[in-house]
């Protein structure tokens, strides 16, 4: 298998993620294909030691920056290591694409270049959620569509339970619809409807799920819009930092305290690996006709070697297919609906 | 003033309300009316001294249940005590109404009885967020109205600014638009427009706030639709309870954290109380034309205490009038923009 790496995206570009490929290839037989300005990517690489039957580099002279209009951005910045990159997959030149770049613009590009799986309506991102003191779920979708019909909630549904069963392995996902009660006659009339949807499909859906019941893992899949998807990342992220400063605050406040927190330093480490999701790799881009993962902006080498690592049966695993041939499954749920 | 106090909502009722209005009724010169079963109430009432001329009973034979179909609740037991204390309010028996009871009955029962204030769409609840280290800030709207146009986003900002001012004692509130990224352009078409309107009136409004930015406090008056509203409060809730048992959990394994629980035992004590937003009353009903008051089902005798005291300037700083003023505003914005 051979995995394409945006050398270029991300804030640690491209020394972590040259740094991560690295590490990675030590664990895979899989090769690596580093997409990039090749005279910077091969100035870090010769910084390690590695096989390069395993890792080679393909010269993409442009950069898509963070700041940049997604579809202006891969509409005009053809060479660029993201577009490149993409186009390998398209291609048959590479089996997954991983880029810490610009999340529109990697949503934009695998739209446009590689297309929707036939039958989906709304390619979304999956985003991997930490259940404290549990097993992660994931999230679809995260945020590329902040507005979505009922079928598209079914759609993020049947595509997160296959990534959940094929690439993190849970058998028989919970599936999970974010709604104000559990009740099911609940909620806006986007939700009640995609209730509807989702009680006549074959996945388990265990039904609607709360917001305060997401944290303590009610499910495997949660399914909701990407603006409240969007709402639930960032703020469990921004309540996490919140109370870590918190309590790191209180912990030095006195002499007392800071005895106290010495003699619970080891609990309090564990505690922030937490919610350390990189150990099940980045956030997929579901519904187009290829693998890409997104990994998180600020990557490190280790998150870059997680990312490759746990992407890798995003692709051997034939999530696309699978989702390609569920499409069925769905269609026939939405004509009975007719 | 009198206090129109529900004797039978809540999952402590009657004895944590009729405890918390004694103790209340020490601290104030106003009246307390309780409504309900006047036997039940009075029998509470016979455990403790109180002078009866601040305190009396309005019996009410019929209870509002949780479980209860909010609407035709209030439709049907017109001698509850929800019903008979929100039309107290209405008849001018009343200035003020307190509930632990039914959200929905609650928010039905003073949108049919007392009505809407003229101009005002979509009357809201408020429900106040607490900001770990910080000063809690007012969510609008916390669930009443799960599907919004952008002029309710418009009266929500307006009513929750208000409320602010003037019961919180909040100067020039700072109003948020909560939103997928802080730039102008960013969101849905909900959001989008919310932001145009906004953006005109005369308030403090600073903008499209993300929802990482939510728990750190970044603005006073927290705007958006009662669905994402919901899910911002139930995964605050759901989020902190997870991290105390979490941490719980560590602080407990073994006898070296133990002990170093022990000694930073007072600072973790602190910590819960963090997210007792209780000290700044309840969830006021904003929109109606009178003052009416959620308390949380779960409120003990110091909540419902917290509450009355908290709730008095509902009334006496005329909030109702200034809303039903600032209507005029809200109405010159909409005009502009057609």
């Amino acid at each position: 298998m051979r995995i394409i790496l945006d050398g270029m995206g991300g804030d640690n570009a491209p020394l972590e993620i040259v740094k991560g490929a690295v590490e990675a290839s030590k664990l895979i037989e899989d090769e690596i294909i580093i997409v990039g300005l090749e005279e910077d990517i091969n100035a870090e690489l010769a910084k390690y030691s590695y096989d390069d039957d395993k890792i080679s580099v393909v010269h993409a002279s442009e950069i898509i920056e963070n700041e940049d209009a997604p579809v202006r951005a891969v509409r005009t910045k053809k060479d660029s290591s993201m577009v490149v990159g993409i186009n390998m997959v398209k291609n048959g030149e590479g089996d997954l694409f991983i880029s810490a770049g610009n999340t529109g613009a990697l949503m934009a590009g695998s739209l446009f270049n590689l297309g929707r799986i036939q039958g989906i309506d709304r390619p979304a991102l999956g985003s991997v959620y930490p259940i404290l003191g549990d097993k992660a779920c994931l999230l679809v979708d995260a945020g590329a569509n902040s507005e979505c019909k009922p079928d598209n909630l079914l759609e993020f549904a049947m595509m997160g339970s296959i990534y959940m069963e094929k690439v993190i392995g849970r058998p028989s996902p919970k599936v999970g619809l974010v709604n104000l009660g559990v009740e099911e006659n609940k909620g806006s009339t986007l939700t009640k409807a995609a209730f509807e949807l989702l009680d006549k499909s074959h996945m388990n859906f265990i039904g609607n799920v709360e917001a305060r019941e997401v944290p303590m893992g009610a499910c495997d899949v949660i399914v909701c819009d990407g603006f409240v998807g969007n709402v639930i990342l960032k703020l469990t992220e921004g309540l996490a930092i919140n109370i870590m400063n918190l309590l790191k605050e209180k912990f030095t406040d006195g002499t007392k305290a800071k005895l106290g927190a010495m003699l619970l330093m080891d609990k309090i480490k564990g505690l922030k690996s937490e919610f350390d999701y990189t150990e099940y790799g980045g956030a997929p881009i579901l519904g187009v006709k290829g693998p890409v993962v997104k990994m998180h902006g600020s990557s490190n080498a280790n998150a870059v070697k997680n990312t490759i690592l746990k992407g890798i049966p995003y692709a051997k695993e034939n999530v696309v297919g699978t989702i390609s041939d569920a499409v069925f499954d769905i269609e026939e749920i939405l004509t009975e609906e007719e």
